[in-house]
C-alpha cells in the first residue's frame, strides 16, 4: 500500500479541526495526485461526492477503546470513527468541485494538510443509498457534529 | 496494513458473484474478526449498517482505465470501483446482523469468501448521509445494479 498523493487543506493542527466533513462543509482543500496516475482519473468530474481512503498518519498507536469526540464513554475502536483502530484507515465522504490534470478540488473536507492519499472511489447512489439506518451510541444531530471540534486525544 | 480478520461468504468463484451490496440483499456472511480485536467491537452491534474496508486479493495488476460493469467504456479507474486500482482497496456498505464474540454476521454481502478484511467502520448518518447526488457514467438504476453479476475481467 503506497500513497498516491496527498491532501492539502487548511488545518495544519488537530486542535479546532472539524471531527468530520458535515462540519467543514465550506472549507475547501486540493488533492494532489501523483502524477503517473492522472490518467485513472478520467470520468471523475461527472460525480457530485467522492470518498477519500487516507492514512491517520499522525496516529502512531492503537488503542481498542475510545472515548469518541461525540460521547463520553469508551466505545470499541471499530464502533467509532477513531484514528487509533489497528490500521490506520480514514474514510471521508467530500464534495467535488473540480478535476484539472492532476489536482482534485474539494469541500467538506476534514483531515490534516498534508494527509497521504490511498484511494478514491466514487459515491454511487444505486450502491451506497442507506434510506434508513440505526447509528447505536452515535445520537447526536448533524448540527452537533457539524459545530464539534478536534482535540489531541488520537495524536501519537 | 495487516488484515484484522477474514470475511467467509457464499461466493466462491467471480463468475456470477453479485457486483455490488445492492445485489446481494438477503445474502449473509460472516466476518471472522483475529481474536485479539475482540475487544474493538464493543458497541458495534448498535448500528445498523457498517463499511467494511477489505483486500481485492484476486486483483494482481493495476489499471487505469477499466470497463466497468455497468457500463461499455473505458473509465478511468477512479470514477470506478473497479478492484484493478493502483491501492487494492475495497469498500462496500453492508447490514450488520449480530455481532458474537469474534464473529459478525452481516447481510447484503458482495465480496469472495476468503477476503482479507482491514476495517470495519460504523455507517453513521449524521456523519455519511448524503441526500442529493450525481452519479457521472454511472446511470444504471439500484434494479440494474441488483440483477448484475460479476466476471472474470478484474482477476490476475
Amino acid at each position: 500500500m503506497q500513497p498516491i498523493g496527498i491532501i492539502h487543506t487548511p488545518f495544519t493542527t488537530l486542535e479546532d479541526m472539524p471531527i468530520q466533513p458535515k462540519g467543514a462543509r465550506e472549507t475547501q482543500g486540493t488533492i494532489e495526485i501523483n502524477k503517473q496516475y492522472t490518467e485513472g482519473l478520467a470520468d471523475l468530474a461527472g460525480f457530485s461526492h467522492i470518498y477519500l481512503l487516507y492514512q491517520f498518519h499522525k496516529a502512531k498507536r492503537t488503542a481498542l477503546q475510545v472515548i469518541p469526540f461525540m460521547d463520553t464513554e469508551n466505545r470499541g475502536v471499530y464502533a467509532t470513527r477513531s484514528p487509533l483502530r489497528p490500521n490506520h484507515i480514514g474514510l471521508s465522504i467530500v464534495r467535488l468541485i473540480s478535476v484539472e490534470e492532476n489536482i482534485i478540488t474539494v469541500a467538506g473536507i476534514d483531515v490534516l494538510s498534508g494527509t497521504p492519499l490511498f484511494d478514491i472511489k466514487p459515491y454511487i447512489a444505486a450502491f451506497d443509498g442507506i434510506k434508513e439506518s440505526r447509528s447505536g451510541w452515535m445520537q447526536a444531530s448533524m448540527e452537533e457534529v457539524a459545530k464539534k471540534r478536534s482535540d489531541q486525544r488520537f495524536v501519537g
